[in-house]
């Protein structure tokens, strides 16, 4: 082969081997990641990562050719951060999944990006550690993806979302060269922190090939709380009466659609009379009063039932309900997820404001979500083979990511920014910090070729 | 005045009146920081900046002119990132101290960065609030000069560095453009997380003129244990112990020099026969059950003496011993105080290497610090006036660098970088890492006026 006629193809399979694919119907499952109405390209090929070798090959390849690389997870994204772009080369490490080591004295994890949350967390409790952050998608997305997107859980009000819990990272730049970050020791501040950095960069700056976790010695005791509440500001108003003297670990919220709708699926019999459903969970040694607490703190917020458990399987078959929520609603049609996060006393304001769009636009919106940090999934629930139901949804949608901002919120809690949220960046971090955004890329990927165009 | 004789100084005083200031025996109380033997320089003028206009002034006119600006807090800092340049604009924030607003129900302080850390921490507690981060200089150090070198104190294992604690960051950009960071929600993940950035930059990347701080709801109770142990070692072992059973808020170390040092100074009758004394807090309405917990997981490593108190006054009198170590052992001798972090379980091996290295080179050296998060405060005392002397004091001060990175320590825990650790940043973060520090900088100030060489 002569040297004109190198194309990035081409070198991929010199340097990469059969851990190139190109044949398309091969690349088509790695073209989208889970959201819905983003748009998708077509890549120039797949790369599936063995080892970081395979990672610093494939960038030094792009970056000669100028080639855009969208790296990508398990594919679990719902903004569609990890969608193939028009002839890029997608960098999956799906295969790049091991747990390197356990360490139980430093209480570390350092992991592949490819490692399934869940099986990071099953690996840990074998040590009687615990990985704290738990994603919905805990049992199928990856490490490398959670941080990619610093994903949150149910967790976070207490022990923090991803981020919180990283303390080194290897990564890829663009141009091959590797990078590490951070510090194994709890308290670092020498230099800039290139590690919340890279945290919730969504595959702009580097390519994370490494990271190390932080494990925490798993609670001896939960005990959970089930109440309803005729309305959901009652169950807001609850959880903002129960931060006042305690603190859960979880406070989640079901709305009366996702009831309906996990009741549909599960038949576990929750009260579908209720207008709103909240599940706290409290850990450790005092948990059992703590809960006694929350649960006080409910009846006197005006919930009509209240249940409250120190058994661990009850209170998983209740957590069970809580995260099968999107998988309900999907089951009544096409469904567009949002991710919107509020200050956790403006709560109330914001699911009145969800359910004034509503019923505006005439869609079932069922809504759940973290009401412990303020972070709701209100999904709209339409046909999508119907155009103008389609196009009622996109507007209520956007109507909610600005009565959102309205609030002071984000417009994305865990999800991150992606495809779908990039046409409320600016009004979400303004001009000037966003052009600071792109600088800041650009001091990373000097040639621009790391998932252009999408995160900031 | 003409155009052509427009100097650096002549248009800060145009702009900005008597907050400029250029009489050299003025300056010279903001020359420097906390600091010993750290370089200092002799400014061009100071700027006390009244508010965000006048360091929107001061910066560009720094920024027209290519001047270095060197920001200040209260000047309190330890690692002279603070000190002047020569030929510097010092611009000092200690008159923006406000405390704009707390808003009980949003649980956040917004404040100037002038604040001293106590008076927020005093105004939280009026709405039956806490601020968390307590360091050692929390009586004079400011929230802005916190911000700045990511400061921590004694409860960062459980409760985080102040990094942990802030929310949003408004700052101004070298060339003048005011940005906002973050948001007002727990979770966010909106573009790169520029607030996280700013944290720990030591003045570097842009001037913070106002910042939202996080509170928490004061705990309840608290509870104290006082051990003491004939060997470090043996302490650590308790510490070690403690982590697997409790989460005490804070676990504070003193060696046999600082207890001698803090004796001295106080009257307070420590045991001057322990080898080291271990301080220990719980709080919340467990913090009974807990503190008994961690009185029998040090009587179980060996201590000679344990004692536990519920009562908050007695508890605080023990923290006040704790937090005269310094001024003690500054009694004794010109200080050089180090900020070493390691992973708590290497913490032994780093106290039996400060023992050799004070042995080796026949020096004192009192070593106290936050054994929870793996931060300690190895304090070399000795003449200043002995040139000797002062030349051992330094080399030992290395050696300790040295044995902290073999030990996959950080070169600073909570203190920051300044001019005192820059000589090991290539050693601890890389030579490519550096240099995106670099890149990084430059995208925030890309004539590298905001304390040029400091920091990264």
């Amino acid at each position: 082969m002569s040297l004109d006629v190198l194309t990035p193809v081409s070198e991929l399979t010199a340097a990469l081997g059969d851990a190139v694919v190109t044949e398309p119907d091969l690349m088509l499952a790695y073209r989208r990641d889970q959201s819905l109405l983003t748009a998708a390209g077509m890549p120039l090929a797949l790369v599936r990562a063995r080892d970081t070798d395979d990672v610093v090959a494939a960038l030094k390849i792009a970056h000669r050719h100028g080639v855009p690389v969208v790296t990508r997870g398990a594919g679990t994204g719902l903004a569609g951060a990890a969608n193939a772009l028009d002839g890029c080369i997608v960098l999956s490490m799906e295969k790049m999944n091991a747990v390197l080591d356990i360490d139980p004295a430093a209480r570390t994890a350092t992991v592949q990006p490819g490692v399934i949350n869940g099986d990071l967390a099953a690996a840990a409790a074998e040590h009687g550690l615990w990985y704290v952050p738990d994603p919905g998608s805990r049992a199928i997305s990856s490490i490398g993806g959670n941080l990619a997107t610093n994903a949150g859980g149910t967790c976070c009000a207490k022990y923090g979302v991803t981020g919180d819990h990283v303390t080194r990272i290897k990564a890829v730049l663009a141009d091959g060269r590797i990078i590490h970050t951070g510090a194994a020791t709890r308290k670092n501040v020498a230099g800039l922190n290139l590690t919340q950095l890279l945290v919730g960069s969504e595959g702009t700056l580097a390519v994370i090939v490494e990271a190390t976790m932080r494990l925490r010695v798993a609670p001896t005791a939960a005990a959970t709380v089930v109440a309803s509440f005729p309305e959901t500001a009652q169950a807001i108003e609850a959880v903002l009466a129960i931060r006042q003297v305690a603190e859960p670990c979880l406070a989640e919220l079901m709305d009366r659609t996702t009831i309906a709708a996990v009741n549909d699926m599960t038949h576990m019999g929750l009260d579908e009379s209720a207008g709103a459903l909240l599940l706290i969970q409290c850990d450790g040694r005092d948990s059992t009063a703590e809960a006694r607490i929350c649960a006080q703190a409910c009846a006197d917020a005006g919930a009509t039932e209240v249940y409250d458990t120190d058994d661990p399987v009850e209170g998983e078959a209740f957590m069970q309900a809580r995260r099968v929520a999107l998988t309900a609603l999907e089951r009544r049609g096409s469904t567009l997820l949002d991710d919107l996060s509020v200050p956790v006393h403006r709560l109330p304001e914001m699911l009145q404001a969800i359910e004034g769009i509503a019923a505006r636009y005439d869609l079932t919106i069922g809504t759940f979500g973290h009401a412990a940090d303020g972070n709701l999934h209100p999904t709209i629930v339409f046909d999508a083979s119907d155009s103008e139901q389609s196009a009622r949804a996109l507007q209520s949608f956007d109507e909610m990511v600005v009565e959102c901002l309205s609030l002071g919120g984000s417009i994305s809690g865990e999800h991150g920014i992606g495809v779908l949220k990039e046409p409320y960046m600016e009004a979400m971090v303004g001009a000037t910090e966003r052009e600071l955004m792109a600088r800041v890329k650009e001091a990373f990927d000097p040639t621009g070729i790391l998932n252009p165009g999408r995160g900031l």
